[in-house]
C-alpha cells in the first residue's frame, strides 16, 4: 500500500531502523523521520552505541525545517542524559509540533517520561504506531534492558528426523548453502556466539562472521565444565574474534592459566560440576553481552531449553532421513513425560531456504501459563 | 485467471476428476468437459471401479450437442474393452470435433493408442495441457498400472526433536484437531491403512477413517512377524474396516487359525525371521490393493524407507520440544554414515495446519542418481 499517512512515514522509519539491526550491540536500533509540508525533510538511524540517537541524525539533516514539522521515530525518545543528552530536549528546542512514537521505553523505570516531557512541552504526541513491529525489532535490546540478562536465540540444523549429524558424526552438510549463510547473518546480529565443549572437539569451528560483505564478530562463548577445550582449537587460535571460555570452580588452573595466555578470558560459573547456566548468563549480561547465538550441540541446547534460558529457537530442517539411534539428535535431556508438559514453541514463522525449511518461534514450558 | 481458453476448461475437468479422488481405488480419478459453441454441454467424472468412464457422463449430458464439440479431458480415452467399452469409440460415435487430453495413458503397453485412434477418424487432438496437475492427482493410479505394486504414502506426526511419543509412550496428542483431521482425509484417499504391530501393542488404535461425513474404510494391514497381535485389539474385533495381518512362514499357526475365525485375514511373506516387506507389497498389489497410508511406527518407518518402498512421505511437525533419548522417533533404523547418503524429500511442499506443519515430498536415495 502506498497510501501516504503517518503509517507510510512510520514504516519508513522502521526500515531505517531494521537496516542497522544487530550493529546497535546492547543499544536499540532506531529509526527517525521527519517531515515538514508534505515533504520529508530528515531521516536518521541509530547506528551504534556511543554515537547520536537517530532522532539527533534526522534533525541534523532538517536543520531549519523542524520548526513545525512531525517527527516519526520508532522508540520514545529518550528524557535522560546518558552518553548523549536527551533527544526530547532537542525535539523541544527545535519547537517540532508533532511526533509520532511505535513505542514506548521497554525499561519500565523510564517509559512514559519522553513522552510526558515532550507533551509538558506544548508537543502533540501520538503513541503505539506498528507497535508490534517495533517491539519485535529490539526484542534482544527488551529483554536485556530490563533483565540485564542477555537474549538468546537457539539455532539448529537437523534432517527430518531431529539429527544434527550421522551416527558417525558426519554433518557437513546438512542444509544448504543458503541456509548457511543466513546463519551467518544471525552471527552477524548477536553479540555472541555460544557452543557446548562437545561441538568443538568434534567439528573445531572457527564461529567467526563469514558474509560476502565485511561482518561483525561476536564474542565466542565455549561451555566447558572441565576445560577439555584443545589449545589447538581454532576458537583459541583464531584471533578474528573474541573468545570466552565459561567453566567452574573446579577447572584446572594451570590450563585456564594456558588459556588466558592464548588471549582467551576463562569466567568460572559456579561450584560445578556443570557450568551454571543460570549464572554464566547474568555475568554475560555483566560483561554488556546482551544477545547470544546459541549453536548446539544437542546436550547444551537440551539444558539451556530446560532451564528456561532460551528466548528464541531457530530450527532449521533439511530433507533428509539419515536413521541411526546413536546419531545426535537436536536437544539431547532428560524428556518429559506427558505430552501435555512439552516444551511449545509460539508466534511461529515458517521460510523456506532452497530446499530447507526453517522455523522459528518463541518456547514455552508446558507448565507456564500462557502469556 | 479467468480468461476463457483452453486451460479454463481443463482446469474444470481437473477439478471434476479432483474431488472424487481415492474414491476410484485402483482406477484413476478422470475429470470431462464438453464445450459446444462457447457453452459447457456435458461434464463427468469418473466415480467409482466397474461404473462408467468420465467422457460417457459427459457425452451423455451433452446428448445431441456433442457432435461438432470439444472434449477436455483429464486422461487419454481408453481404446480397449474393460470393464466398460472403449471411450475412444464413444467419441468417434458421437463426431466430436475436437479432444484436448492432459495427459497419456500411464500404461507404457496402452498410452497413445486412443490418441491414435481418434485421429485416425478425423478427430484432432492435443496432448499435454496442464500435464504435471494430472500426472500428479494420479500419482498412486500411475505406479500401480505401471508396476503392479502400491503406491506407499508414509505419515508421521512428530515433535520438532522428531519424537513420536514422551519416553512413557504418552503421543495424545502431538498434532492438533486440525492436522489429526486431514490424517482421515488421506485414509479415506487410500486403499490401506498399514502399522507395525508394535502400534497395535502401543496405542491399540481403530485404524478407521472418522470425519464428519462419511467416509471410506481402507484395509488395515499389520505388520506382525511373530502373531502378537492380541485377538482383543480394536483392529481384530471391530469390524468397521476389514484386516489384513502380513507375517512369515515361521508363525504359530494356531494363532492364525484364530485370527482367521475372527475375520482378520493372515498373509505369510517370506520364510521369516522379519515379513519380507518387498513381497508383502507385491502380494497386497495382487490383491488390488494400489495404494497405502503407512501409519508407523518408527521401525516400520525407517524398514520400509531403507528398502526403497516408500513412494511419498508426509511429515507433521507440533510445534513442540520434548526430549529423551528413550522416547522413540519418528525413523529408526541402522543409519547412514555420510551425510551424502541421506535419503533425501524431493518435490517438497510446505502446509500449516493451526500451529502444525505439514512436509510433504517424494524420497531419494542418497545414493540413486536424481531423474
Amino acid at each position: 500500500m502506498e497510501l501516504l499517512n503517518d503509517e507510510y512515514y512510520m514504516n519508513l522509519a522502521l526500515q531505517l531502523a531494521e537496516g542497522p539491526a544487530g550493529q546497535t550491540g546492547i543499544n536499540p536500533a532506531v529509526g527517525c523521520v521527519v517531515v515538514k509540508d508534505g515533504r520529508i525533510v530528515g531521516m536518521g538511524a541509530h547506528l551504534q552505541r556511543g554515537t547520536p540517537h537517530a532522532e539527533v541524525h534526522a534533525l541534523n539533516m532538517a536543520g531549519a525545517s523542524a520548526e513545525g514539522s512531525t517527527v516519526y521515530v520508532t522508540l520514545e525518545p529518550c528524557s535522560h542524559h546518558g552518553r548523549t543528552p536527551p533527544c526530547s530536549d532537542r525535539l523541544i528546542h527545535e519547537k517540532v509540533q508533532r511526533v509520532v512514537v511505535a513505542c514506548t521505553d521497554p525499561n519500565p523505570l523510564v517509559a512514559g517520561t519522553g513522552i510526558a516531557k515532550l507533551r509538558s512541552h506544548g508537543i502533540e504526541v501520538e503513541v503505539g504506531l506498528l507497535e508490534m513491529r517495533a517491539l519485535r525489532l529490539n526484542e534482544m535490546f527488551n529483554k536485556y534492558i530490563a533483565t540485564k540478562l542477555p537474549f538468546v536465540t537457539l539455532k539448529t540444523a537437523s534432517t527430518l528426523d531431529g539429527k544434527i549429524a550421522a551416527k558417525t558424526g558426519d554433518s557437513k552438510w546438512i542444509t544448504g548453502e543458503s541456509a548457511r549463510a543466513y546463519v551467518h547473518t544471525l552471527r552477524h546480529r548477536h553479540q555472541g556466539i555460544m557452543v557446548g565443549v562437545e561441538t568443538v572437539l568434534q567439528d573445531n569451528p572457527q564461529l567467526t562472521t563469514r558474509l560476502p560483505v565485511p561482518a561483525l564478530q561476536p564474542i565466542r562463548i565455549v561451555v566447558d565444565s572441565r576445560l577439555r577445550i584443545p589449545l589447538t582449537a581454532q576458537v583459541v587460535t583464531d584471533r578474528t574474534a573474541d573468545t570466552i571460555v565459561l567453566t567452574t570452580e573446579l577447572a584446572d588452573e594451570r590450563k585456564s592459566v594456558q588459556l588466558e595466555e592464548a588471549g582467551v578470558s576463562v569466567i568460572r560459573c559456579g561450584a560445578g560440576p556443570q557450568v551454571d547456566l543460570a549464572e554464566a548468563m547474568r555475568l554475560l549480561g555483566e560483561r554488556e553481552i546482551g544477545s547470544i547465538l546459541l549453536e548446539g550441540g544437542g546436550r547444551l541446547n537440551g539444558a539451556m531449553l530446560t532451564q528456561g534460558l532460551i528466548d528464541k529457537i531457530i530450527l532449521f530442517f533439511a530433507p533428509k532421513i539419515i536413521g541411526g539411534a546413536d546419531a545426535p539428535g537436536n536437544f539431547r535431556f532428560e524428556g518429559i513425560e506427558r505430552m501435555e508438559q512439552a516444551f511449545v514453541l509460539e508466534r511461529l514463522e515458517l521460510q523456506q531456504f532452497d530446499s530447507d525449511i526453517c522455523i522459528s518461534g518463541y518456547p514455552r514450558c508446558g507448565n507456564e501459563v500462557p502469556k
